[in-house]
């Protein structure tokens, strides 16, 4: 949010996982950092990304980011643990992020207006050493962000590599045919509501009410600058507090009663087209 | 718990919402915090409240408010938000509450004493601007928790009002007729006790054993100081550790296993009545 | 992790629980700790073990305790809360526990080289008086957790007790017989991967394929170094993160697919005995 420094100087780590709370991985990763870094803060982003769902992680982090205290941003969702996806830093804006190579981290990273520099963690002289086979969190992810907090330079982790060759994210574009936004549902909240990948003037010229195609069947949404402007019965088409457009019902979750969740594609129009 | 302050000087914002720990709106909340107060600390009191739920979070508060660190108490249950809903700051005991006036926050005043002074949180020089309609955890209360933590003044943050016209709570009340109690489930806690609305002296001279009728069934339960003292398949009455009458079973969830959800009614009687 | 005190002074309680995290129970916990030690840094280690699982509570601590900031371990899953079990403290290696004396400390005691010293938690001096029955984790465990992270020493908390007395472990052990080793599910992660408790090197003259019984059915695995290794379709033993065999599928859950809950019974021999 800032380009001066913590006024405290007590680091941050913003922290991101699909490990759950029910294990205990979350707390030893934050036990490796405590010891490591004592004085570094950690703010839990989420941990209850589903399980190797790197899109919907990448969703969370670049919803987030502009938010996040400026320091480190330690982000885990990583199926491909173990296989030859490389375990990276990337410095962006303000931030350094910690994570593995797979396009969770890009969109964040994009909006930040780009990598300008980054590392592949092969110094295990910052590593812990595992037990069994490596717990990338808890053996690497988690030591070299803390080390980051503690000023060890991006440089000493492992060799630069070019930022143009990382894992590009994954979020879906709009395509615009005929005046129809060919759309997809990229996130249903806590409340059941469901942020598409449109911007708002994508469908400005569409007026207060837009016909949604989806799952086979269309339906009439009405512009709305509040949920409580909706009326019941009634399909509201919201920008939410992130800018994008959404389609909610008042104080019912659409994505449950509509059938419109994660990934489900829209096409949005005028409905007398 | 005291009047003194914090023995080391820094601040304390108790945090509970029903925004859920899965999306990073809790994160979020918490990272606006750290950039606005980076030595303030946030101790999080819960954040899975019902979705909407104003009546379960008025009743987490006040079951917590006198364990929680003196200074902010930032509490969002707002399924009015973007409507008419004033966002408030209120004063009382040791605590300085933030969140909507919708009754959430009341019970907990009054427990404290009430409210000393109450402002409506109209100064938008202590909120972000949103990129869309207001998220207002984010772009209000949050802010304004974090601001009133590094030492703003109450009277900086909008108008001064009334607080006797602020919303009341919505904790009912037991009735008793005929020597019966009519009481109601205030609460099923993760082992399923059942807490009613029932202090222990209202139901004194009943003597060991109770009549409990309850969805149309009559139940037999049996005064125990300690859950470990209800025999297998039995009901017990326990003055639990908040000071309130629970039925419970010995290791079992009694709400799940006898149908005593929240705002279930129950009567209380002597069964020789 | 080290026997140096923590570098900037700063003390830590290590926080396990089966509370869960939708009622306020780990926030008063934690507001009882801010108000009587505000300096001393909680990390949650879990909340969400299962209601009353005193083994699965045993097992993530004995999985964590390595890990873990020296200082204080706060562990609570306490279904003889009010009975006539003991409130202990006890000390082993860098570490002071507080908790029930159940058995829930006992194996991350053993693995830090079994108790040096221990308390009976009786002098009332160090808790909170109760509004009702006591509430253990809010008014005596909590409470002589923070006193410790302030500098009173584990023997003005009550009577010494002799170690050798403590409630035992309850960690399963394998039987070997005639080559077969008769084994059990210790724990099912996040991922769905069944934890044996079984060392790798108790199958190592096994060879690369090794045959599981268990739940009626006989099916063929094969060792792997790492989950991206295991064929689709096929069973994976892999030694784990915490140096203990699992069965694992790839990007599947082992658990579930298979039937592999914590506790079942699983036999592993050789193929071609």
């Amino acid at each position: 949010m800032s380009d001066t420094p913590n006024p405290i100087g007590t680091p941050t780590i913003s922290f991101l996982t699909d490990y759950g709370l029910v294990d205990e991985f979350v707390g030893v990763c934050r036990s490796v950092i405590r010891q490591l870094a004592p004085s570094t803060m950690v703010i839990d982003v989420s941990h209850d990304i589903a399980a190797h769902d790197v899109r919907a992680g990448s969703l969370a982090l670049v919803r987030s980011v502009q938010y996040l205290a400026d320091g480190v941003v330690l982000a885990i969702v990583d199926p491909g643990v173990g296989t030859l996806r490389r375990a990276i830093a990337v410095e962006a804006g303000p931030m350094t992020f910690v994570g593995p190579d797979n396009g969770l981290m890009a969109p964040a990273v994009a909006m930040l207006g780009g990598a300008r520099r980054a590392v592949h963690l092969t110094n295990d002289e910052f590593h812990l050493s595992a037990p069994g086979p490596t717990f990338a969190g808890r053996d690497i992810f988690a030591p070299v962000a803390a080390q980051l907090t503690n000023g060890v330079s991006i440089l000493e982790l492992g060799p630069e590599i070019d930022p143009a060759g990382l894992v590009p994210g994954v979020i879906p574009l709009t395509r615009t045919e005929d005046g129809a936004v060919h759309a997809e549902v990229l996130w249903v909240d806590r409340f059941g509501n469901a942020q598409l990948n449109v911007d708002p003037d994508e469908i400005a010229a569409m007026g207060d009410t837009v016909s949604l195609e989806f799952a086979g069947t269309t339906r009439t949404a009405h512009r709305a600058d509040t949920f409580a402007e909706i009326k019941t019965g009634s399909i509201g088409l919201v920008v939410d507090s992130y800018g994008m457009v959404a389609v909610c019902l008042d104080r019912r979750p659409a994505a449950t009663d509509l059938g419109l969740g994660s990934g489900v594609a829209v096409t949005l129009r005028s409905p007398d087209r």
